[in-house]
């Protein structure tokens, strides 16, 4: 980060994705401007919280008519390294790796995927939206003769810190890990632990409050 | 929700789940107590923020030498309503339906899957996970036979508002809608829906502060 900014809290970095998407499609709607008023009334937060997130960024120059919606769209893709070019490999080839893979809003968003790996010899050779499975034990040699920057951990929980380590030492710089554990490296490696049943608790908890 | 208590914060709420899981972490480790420093420490949040995220729940009553953490867990589990023994459908059964319909974790957190429902007559009969999936057509009548607290929404965008409404008019509380669309219900109808690819944005946002 540079030294000049305020560091941004994990909470505001959070909602750069919701803003992303929204913005996005407004887009589609070919909407060219938004006032903070009307893009917190479509996304259910406060006009104030939108404006004091967007300063963390310098504001992004809203004047009296409201922000420009494709400049925004496109400083918020920039903030979140969206243009950079991102290339990713899938560690499991099972049930969620290959929803993933065939999650076109990952390339959408500016991923690329370049290798989908398994240890199952029934799926590796297999062809998954125009990537093979490859077998995990090549991952080293992939790695050396490809750029990957992010590992996407799609494998069963006892598996994980084994092939997490293995991408790390082959120099990806992120993981985005669906195994159900939390991972953590040191600060040159960045990581995102998901948690599936997360927004199940959090819908049973609203549930409970419309009954009450 | 009770007139007397205080609207809890939606970002308290979504970090709820976490320190569910790291409470059921601890219990595992047979770990009896937990202040709320170690706790802080543990889930790299600070632990004045646990202790006022608490008190929106009258605050667990820590005493000097700290939480009781199997007290605190189900307390935490009543809250998020983990123990009302809700049931789940499961709309799509295609890579990310079959996923999660093997997710153990799901049921783990409370959660009974009690039908799989698709369209496509090559997935219809299969079992997942202990439950067939049956033939979408059938819903209605499943649903008069079956209480079923939440439906979960794995199908293609453009099928899931046709879902989404036959499952509230029959009865669903609760939509967790993985299919990269917003939906929104009236009051008694609680959603969550879910972005993987957010998680993937944020994870980039990291990368490149990490670089900088």
């Amino acid at each position: 980060m540079n030294g000049n900014e305020k560091k941004v809290p994990a909470v505001v970095v959070k909602r750069l994705p919701r803003y992303y998407r929204y913005l996005g499609e407004l887009l589609k709607q070919d909407i060219k401007r938004i006032s903070s008023n009307a893009l917190s009334q479509k996304m259910n937060v406060t006009a104030s919280q939108i404006r004091q997130d967007f300063n963390y960024f310098g504001g992004f120059g809203q004047q009296g008519y409201g922000y420009n919606v494709e400049h925004l769209y496109n400083e918020i893709g920039d903030i979140l390294g969206l243009h950079d070019g991102d290339t990713t490999v899938i560690i499991g080839a099972g049930n969620l790796g290959r929803a993933i893979a065939n999650h076109n809003t990952f390339e959408k968003r500016g991923f690329k995927l370049v290798g989908i790996f398994d240890v199952d010899k029934n799926v590796i050779g297999k062809v998954i939206n125009g990537v093979e499975v490859m077998d995990m034990s090549h991952l080293e040699k992939f790695m050396e003769n490809n750029r990957v920057d992010i590992g996407i951990l799609t494998l069963p929980k006892k598996a994980v810190n084994e092939a997490a380590e293995r991408l790390v030492k082959s120099g990806v710089r992120g993981l985005l890990n669906f195994s159900y554990t939390e991972l953590s490296f040191d600060k040159n490696v960045a990581v995102e632990n998901v948690h599936l049943s997360d927004p199940l608790m959090t819908l049973s908890y609203k549930m409970k409050q419309s009954e009450e």
